[in-house]
Parts: C-alpha cells; structure tokens; sequence
C-alpha cells in the first residue's frame, strides 16, 4: 500500500466543512466525502481521505493537508491531473507526493496557520466577499495587538473552545499578529494545534476589544479564570481561512 | 435634476455583460438592469444607469463608472449605503459623488485601464477561478512582450475587432504591459478606448504568438494588413476586469 500525502485548497462557502456528515440519512456536501467520491472513481477502489484536521462549515483552506493509502500504482501527476478534472471548481488539489507509510496527516502534523481577514473599508469588493468579515465599526488595532500578544505562548484555551468539546484544552500559540493589508486586517495565528471554534472566538473577543465593547485585560483574564462567560462572539466562518500545516522534516519521502 | 457619478465593482461570472438585453421579450440578467432596479427601488423614480461602456458576458470591474441623473436630494452617503444593502453581492457601488451636470460617463471617459489574467501555474486555486484564464502551455513571455509593444500609440485595430462591429476602429494605447504576478502572467493596457471584444482578441493573439502558434510579427502584419484571418484565438471572458476609467479634472465637481 502506498501513502500519499495530498496539499489541497477549497473554498468552503458551500459546503458543511470537511468533515463527513450525515443529516436524516442523507450525507452533506462536505470537503472530505467530495474529495473521496472523486478520488474512488479515479482509483477504481473505496478510499479514506484523512485531514489533519476538520474545519468548520464555511472555512477555507489555502493549504489543508490530508493522506489516502491507496493500492494503485498511478504516477502522482497523472492522478493530480485526473482528480481536479472531476473535482468541483472550488476545491483543487494542488500537490500530491509519495509519504512514509508512517505519515498521518492529523497525528505527524506539527503547528497549523490560520488567518482570519477583516474588511474594515466601507463596502466590500465583490470578489473578496466570501473570504472577509466585514467590521464596520471603527477598531483601535495598537489594543486589539497588545490583546493578541498575551495569547502567544503555552495556556489552557478552555475560554476560547465551545463548551463540551474537546477535554484537553491546552495549545501552544507560536506567532500572532494583527497585520494592516490595504482596507483589510489579518489575523494571523501559528499553533501546535487550535480547539474547534478557538480561531473564530480569539478574533471575535479581539474584535470586541477593538471597537470598545469588552474591556482591556479581557484576553488575560480569559487565560486565567478559563471561563467562556467573558469572550466575545465568536466571528463568522467567512472570514477564516487555513493557511497551512507544518510537518517534521521525516514526514515525507 | 442632479447628476451623479457611481464607481462600481462587479464579479460578470453570473451576468449577460453590464448592458441591459432582451432575449425572447425577457430581460436577461445584467449589470445595468440590476443597478436600475436597485436605484429605482430607493429613490422611487424610474432611473436610467449610463456606463462608461459595455461589458462582455462574464467580464468583470474593478471600477467601472456610470451616472444617473436624479430629482432625489438623498445625501451620496446614503444612497450608497441603501443600493449596496438592496444590491446581490456580486455587485458593489464603491463611491456616490455629486458630479456636474455636463458629466458624462461615457463621453466624458478619456482612459480606460484593463487586466487580463493569465494563470500559468498546473492547478488554479479555487479562489481566483474565476477571474484568471488557465493556461497550460509553455509561455514565451519575452517575444510576447516584444509583440505587445508594437501595439502601443495610435493605430486602426480593425483585425483586433469583431466584424461587423464599430465603423471608426482606430484607437490610442497609451500603455501595455506583461507582468510576472507569482503564478500569474497580467497584460494590463490602457488606451483612450476599446472596440468590442479588442483586447480579448489581443490577449488571445499574444497567447498563441507566446505558444508558438503563431509566427513572431503577427501583431505588426494585423495592424499594417487589417485582416482578422491572422488573429489568434479570442481569450475568454473570465479572464478580463475593467481596472478603472478616468476623467478629465472637470469631470466631477
């Protein structure tokens, strides 16, 4: 059996995020079970397309990581050409390598990037409409910056995660910055690992922090006293996109 | 009666082109009739929206511009905060100015700028999907560049345009350019006007001269011959944005 590491970007406005999902029976569009039917007709055999992770219904990915083991013998060129002619327009493989059998996208993944975009301009672009959270209100970023910096480092995330979800709430932010792009803001998040909704609940308590609607301090004191009752809403999945995943240098052949 | 100036951004993926069509007595999705019903609606008058000029189906802008006149005394800020709440996401009014009344959209247009996007790169990620056009050949951008050079200054571009199109088919490029962008390859090209179809024609020309489809010189013999039999392939829509078109100083009080 072959592994195969696959590097593939997706616009998740239509669907219900990566993740295979089953609603009454019925199978929702997700990333992951397009991604499967696509590659199972090609490969003419069933196949397991992990991620290194889910992402949300709504939120993109520039570079999400998953693998497949697979019988066939197919040169991976010829089956990267293959799979974007049947894939849907808005998900496109855009690398395909041979990995180490012991390479799993979710468990040898090492830090992952997001970014959550603002557009803080007065009317949105149409072109970037899908991938922004529009904040009309007016932000002080030189606070909303000095929030950010006190989520680097290692700190249990409880605050930022969605009740009942994951136990182990620990994570380590690596890099954080607030970044000013033309009319847009950039979030731009690096970590060993984020809880589910953690991205969408830091941007939307700094985003109240910004225009004035949660106080300075709140971030720490979300840190410390690891309760939910402070945070801010959580931001739209629109704005989030996966920017990439970092493997060990071993990962693949 | 006021005269205003509305700049305007559009994604054409989904339009017949900006002017309003009729097809079998029904009117077709447009540019132009969607901003008309959108102003009408606010300003409750019937309201005739005039562009710098047509759009093809599918062609987008960054910045078109057109006018209305109006016996409205709603204040610009307003007006543009109303159409772009009624108007679908796809189209967006940037800027509302009170202009003067000699103010023309299109006869007062001097330049106008377009981008065409070529995509080089094996994958396109599905963000800019629609608005690049994939190419896959080997591309030889030097002599492509030497052939876009004798494009500029005043000529009659009669082989660049649709038969049967414009009866006075000589025009000014003030500017062409091809620009490495990453995986993308931009001619952008500014000129005091465009017969239809015109620079989707000299894309398309340059891309086949680039492939080596066509022979080093063809833009020279079209412009010195007239002939549309030398033209290359017309580049699809999908690829082309109106970038901006500007006015004289007085166009806008």
């Amino acid at each position: 059996m072959r592994t195969l590491k696959l590097t593939v970007a997706y616009d998740g406005t239509r669907y219900a995020g990566w993740q295979i999902q089953r609603r009454n029976g019925e199978r929702r569009p997700t990333i992951q079970d397009t991604m499967e039917r696509a590659l199972a007709r090609i490969l003419q055999e069933s196949v397991k397309v992990v991620g290194s992770g889910r992402t949300d219904a709504g939120v993109h990915a520039l570079a999400q990581v998953a693998h497949i083991t697979t019988r066939s013998s197919m040169p991976c060129r010829r089956l990267l050409r293959a799979v974007n002619h049947v894939l849907p327009l808005d998900i496109a493989v855009s690398r395909i390598e041979d990995a180490d059998p012991a390479f799993h996208a979710r468990f040898s993944a090492r830090r992952k990037s997001y970014r959550y975009r603002l557009f803080t301009g007065a009317v949105v672009p149409p072109f970037i409409r899908p991938y922004v959270h529009h904040v009309r209100a007016r932000l002080n970023v030189a606070l909303m910056r000095r929030e950010a910096a006190a989520l680097r480092g290692r700190h249990d995330f409880r605050a930022f995660a969605r009740a009942g979800g994951a136990r182990a709430t620990t994570r380590t932010i690596y890099a954080i910055a607030l970044k000013r792009r033309g009319q847009e803001l950039h979030l731009d998040i690096e970590g060993n690992g984020f809880l589910r909704t953690m991205v969408r609940s830091l941007a939307g308590t700094l985003i109240d922090i910004g225009r004035g609607q949660l106080p300075a301090g709140t971030v720490r004191r979300m840190l410390t006293r690891r309760t939910r009752r402070l945070a801010g809403t959580t931001a739209p999945a629109t704005g989030l996109s996966l920017l990439r995943v970092t493997y060990g240098t071993r990962g693949t052949r």
